[in-house]
């Protein structure tokens, strides 16, 4: 809770919703007879309008990526440590979008909203969306916002992949494509553990089938186990022993179930404190937008191939210590974008916050971004 | 199901069932009044009593580590691939002795035994055991046996855990000490994920605070979770790359949440058939007592001190793609082992196999041990 914005904050922001009605039709063979875009932007489109840059969202984002909605907001937007005045993605020279993406559950058409054909909540009935779908109905938004091309689309985790599926689906769209701490597809363990986190929910005896509106509950256990594993591969072995150890909460053993170790008290906490803001059924979809991501499949698993129908210039960011998307699964985006002789610059960043890292504040990160932003601004028309 | 034993197979055995009615005190503070210990032995007991070996069992294991209990048995005892004639824990020349542990679900008095101060069943009234207790009631089983000295203690993981503390508490006791993919501790991750995992049974509404007997019932969705997440720790990621990959079961996707890769397939029928054949209150006991290990803590995390203890000789292996234990914390002990000036030898054993690698027929891993053991045979008494 801020008492007074910080100099390089963007401040107070409003969201603005942005009813579509054509019909979408999905990469799942359903179609969606029309649908609602959250988003928030940032800074101002110059009159060229060359100078957009589109935030794409990871697992449990959002549209709120930056600044504050109330004085009395505890904390800004999930990426606010990039945006901003004099920041890496400087709202000074770029106007910055950032939506929330369909199925997801702060405002854009997903299952926590009203399903046209029935009246009620999507609930379960929501369709399966993918990355390739979201690029879609972000650049439908592009349309309605005018802008023709991005100067760049950006994001990390889930969002590196939709910056991918962007440069190779539009590739007259961007001019920069930002992947930070992603793969070029899931491995088996990173489905596993969706798997699980799947099941934890729909197990639950609260999930209802995906339709616990309607029950007036939700599947708080599920969600809760569902986080508290998300929260362990975010998390490095070292960030967790660097933060944690095995320090103990009382600092004594209890013999008993109730929380004894500094690790257990925060993985609760964390589980608890995201039911209270994500819905279960979004958390379903994006695990399987995850599982499906692999762009490269349709032409025999050739990455490479897929990349030389990209346009963009490329700038790949790996963290050490993330094992979640390790800095490999970088090397294997970086291999294949230069045996598809595409521009790309690549940096590895030193840091003991495993796929955590790509949210935080690191210095050495910021300025990588920082100065690759400040290139991508000086192409802008001023 | 063999049809007729395999030549190394010990064979056909029968478990046998020791009661003690001396109390126990545990180091929660409580004492069992009396408990029963079952457990099956292979090979026989020299006159000279000087060549049994101890099997510790890891999490999910119990008294049947080698042979058949019926000709129609499916699979036979858990490490029979070590267990045998000829084998490294050659039966020939070992007596060996392998018992479920006291909170255990297959015989030893656990949650699912009853309580005589009750006369219901245990379930969350088992008292919380630690490793310390485990050694101190084999301790109590050896005697019955005659068997003043171990010829060596063995474990895996968890059974690891065991050997250390038996080489710490009753160093008397044993001549040599086998420690496989352990660790002298648990990390902040290892333990993040027990709790997970118990969070996943304690919070199925069929758990029934641990007394799911009297409701005749079992919490099958929080045990399946529990046993999913730890499969995906005990798999390397190599492994799962190996044995699954991005493999769709109906060589397609589907757009659901039914099964669609292999390795949700495998992993929901690893889930469902543990929950047939292990008890969820036994599993809370053994993540807790993984949780509690921890022989340095009293001496200020100073291992060696631990170790100065000991006298048995070690023999220490770890497995390259093990990251649940990593070689890195096998290191640890051998470091510790060295800086006291104790006798360790010490095996990196190459392997895509992750933890599980401990329970495999991998031939250099089974030549490591059987060249050791044979040395502790040779000072066995003929």
């Amino acid at each position: 809770m801020p008492e007074t914005l910080p100099a390089d904050s963007v401040g107070l922001v409003t969201p603005h919703t942005r009813r579509f009605d054509t019909p979408l039709k999905l990469d799942c063979g359903r179609t969606l007879p029309g649908f609602e875009l959250i988003y928030e932007t940032y800074g101002t489109l110059n009159p060229a309008r060359d100078n957009a840059i589109l935030i794409c969202h990871a697992l449990s984002g959002d549209h709120h990526a930056a600044g504050y909605h109330a004085m009395s907001d505890r904390k800004p937007g999930w990426w606010d440590t990039a945006i901003g005045p004099g920041k890496p993605l400087d709202t000074d020279r770029f106007f910055v979008v950032a939506p929330n993406n369909l199925g997801g559950c702060k405002g854009s058409t997903g299952p926590n909203t009203p399903n046209p054909e029935t009246g009620r909540l999507y609930g379960a009935d929501f369709p399966i969306v993918t990355v390739r779908d979201w690029v879609r109905s972000q650049a439908l938004l592009a349309d309605v916002l005018g802008i023709e091309q991005w100067a760049a689309v950006v994001g990390g985790s889930l969002g590196g992949m939709q910056v991918m599926q962007w440069a190779i689906d539009l590739p007259e769209r961007l001019r920069h494509a930002v992947v930070i701490a992603a793969a070029p597809r899931l491995s088996a363990q990173n489905i596993a553990f969706n798997e699980v986190a799947r099941q934890a929910i729909m197990s639950d005896p609260d999930f209802h089938q995906g339709h616990f509106y309607e029950h007036d509950t939700v599947p708080r256990r599920g969600l809760m186990l569902a986080r508290m594993l998300g929260h362990i591969t975010y998390l490095s072995d070292e960030a967790l022993r660097d933060k944690f150890g095995r320090e103990l909460r009382e600092g004594r053993i209890n013999f008993g179930f109730d929380v004894e170790f500094q690790v257990e008290s925060y993985l609760r906490y964390q589980g608890q404190s995201f039911v209270d803001r994500f819905d279960a059924n979004t958390y379903l979809l994006m695990t399987k937008a995850l599982d499906y991501f692999d762009p490269a499949t349709e032409r025999g698993q050739d990455l490479a191939s897929v990349f030389r129908d990209a346009l963009a210039r490329f700038l790949v960011i790996s963290f050490t210590t993330d094992w979640r998307f390790s800095p490999q699964r970088s090397h294997e985006i970086v291999r294949a974008l230069l045996d598809a002789d595409r521009k790309v610059s690549y940096a590895e960043i030193e840091s003991q916050q495993g796929h955590d890292a790509f949210l935080l504040n690191i210095p050495q990160y910021m300025s990588v971004l920082g100065t690759y932003m400040r290139r991508v601004a000086r192409e802008c028309a001023q």
